[in-house]
């Protein structure tokens, strides 16, 4: 029998710190060389529609398998969702598949756990202050994710670089919505999890920001999720000590950052080859601010093969552009906790 | 909603002579770019476990997806089944997912299919006699295929490199089991189909043959479907007039014909730099037999770019390896007749 896990069964079945721990065995995995990355696939139908299929096998789970993503940018004219696809997991044992598993509810989880995997490692352990460049729907698993991993930050900067009145929007209902969707959810089988991200959240104060030069320099820890094209964030305003997380860029032409930010910046990424040609070092390294002997993957940082932060003075940028470990590790998370409880649909296949 | 379709369903739904249509529109797609192939994924777990994924998108059919087919040889063993797989369907209008199909079941029947395409426009149409060399678990969709396509055909040759025995067994229940498969298990759906299949098969008597030069001269269609990696067939033994699908060669090192066969054939692949890598027509490229430029694509043929058999005395060879395409038809054929139906069990996702 397979399982079939549809969002919602995600949403109550995993919880944000988990997800972390995860993805960060993901990146070590990818280090270590048991973790094991297939070619991306990747179609556009048209500008407003792509999808593309990542896959790949972790040694150490006993695991393999695939994720397709497609968004549909005209989905949301008729009230549907623009992301879809599924995550399927095999048995590297025998072959068989084990689980069908929602795409997008596990995206919006791994991919905040990657910001918060590299802020762990990167960002200043005493940081106050987050800055949120980007108020769509990333938004909210980015931050929750940093505040699981950094606890002394008690104020969350929310900027739009679109439009002021979406930031505005955004941190009025923030903290509910926060609140809901990483608590609420998995009251049933993690509790104590729940409960300590409620108390989390009671700590935190969300300010909506018009003045972008003004909030990094405020900030410690930057996390930029838009679709931008051009650098919104100058090197001028960064301030020594701060850890910026790239989680935007996903494709050629894509850039949140100044190139200048990564001439005196360490930088990491999850996968080098891929995060220099569609990730944010896409840009460094085609104007030659930035070569790529000068990139460090996080996964060697978390296998103790390279070294992260040293000391309080350092800029360090991760850029992150999604890897096919992340997905697995959260699907798989999701399938062991799924059995455990029963639930979920069983097909035969 | 999702559909979800076991290798039951699947036996059930459709039937070999709708599938051959729908490979036969596959093939013609590639050619008129109207169906697009994205690159195959290979990777091999052990020298008994492989598994690889398959993508492309198919425009008139507004659907695109991927196959993922694993092999683990010593499955058998546990007395489990060695193939397992999914194949997923998703809307290129929408992104969603429609469904997700037991790839197994699937593939028999696409690659059965296949060999019968390229007998429709290249073997002698008052074929009598078909030399099946294998008696595996592909046989017997062979055979199928090429007697819904060859009405004159009536006596199938069976011979196995392995183990004369092994034929033996197989022609004895090869008629009762042929039956089974293709005209019992769509009696519910496709009742004139069945009651077609049956008839046909009633006309056809079955010979085990342990000389197989005697049995390659006799026979005016052949087809191949083994795991050899030596020539089986020689090129003495192929008389004017025959056409031969190899079937069995499918990567590197894998062989079944002589390659001097090439020298005077007319040669077609399903993939032009597919076949030539990993199918039959990688041995003849390699030692300079063939040269690519003087192999055609079996879909450009059925697209008018091309022209199959010309006259009763040229000796053809069909090259098949397999295509995303074929499992996406064949997909697709499977989940118009299970909603019409309402066969299969539905997911929300």
């Amino acid at each position: 029998m397979t399982k079939v896990l549809n969002a919602h069964d995600i949403s109550r079945l995993i919880d944000m710190p988990a997800v972390i721990d995860v993805v960060q065995d993901a990146y070590k995995e990818k280090a270590m060389k048991t973790g094991e990355i297939w070619p991306m696939i990747y179609h556009a139908f048209s500008d407003m529609a792509d999808m593309d299929i990542r896959s790949g096998a972790l040694q150490p789970k006993h695991i393999f398998g695939n994720k397709l993503l497609t968004w549909f940018g005209n989905n949301a004219q008729q009230n549907m969702p623009e992301l879809n696809g599924l995550v399927t997991l095999y048995s590297s044992e025998t072959g068989e598949p084990t689980g069908i598993i929602n795409a997008p509810a596990l995206t919006g989880y791994r991919t905040g756990a990657a910001g918060a995997v590299a802020s762990r490692v990167l960002a200043n352990p005493h940081s106050n202050t987050l800055l949120m460049v980007g108020a769509g729907g990333q938004a909210l698993y980015q931050i929750m994710a940093q505040l699981c991993v950094l606890p002394e930050i008690s104020t969350v900067e929310v900027y739009d670089p679109m439009n002021h009145e979406n930031a505005e929007k955004f941190v009025d209902t923030a903290k509910k919505r926060l609140v809901e969707l990483f608590s609420h959810d998995i009251q049933a089988y993690e509790a104590v999890v729940a409960e300590k991200i409620e108390k989390r959240l009671s700590t935190v104060k969300f300010v909506a920001v018009n003045a972008l030069d003004k909030a990094v320099a405020a900030a410690q820890v930057i996390v930029t999720a838009t679709p931008s094209t051009k650098p919104l964030i100058k090197a001028e305003w960064v301030q020594a000590g701060t850890h910026i997380n790239a989680i935007g860029a996903d494709m050629e032409g894509k850039q949140e950052l100044d190139t200048a930010i990564f001439a005196h910046a360490n930088v990491y990424v999850d996968d080098l080859e891929q995060a220099t040609t569609v990730g944010e070092t896409q840009n460094p390294i085609k104007d030659g601010t930035l070569k790529k002997e000068n990139i460090q993957e996080i996964g060697e940082v978390l296998a103790g093969q390279s070294v992260g932060r040293q000391d309080d003075q350092q800029i360090t940028v991760f850029d992150s552009t999604g890897i096919a470990l992340q997905d697995l590790e959260a699907a798989n998370l999701a399938l062991q906790r799924a059995v455990e409880h029963n639930v979920g649909t069983s097909v035969e296949l």
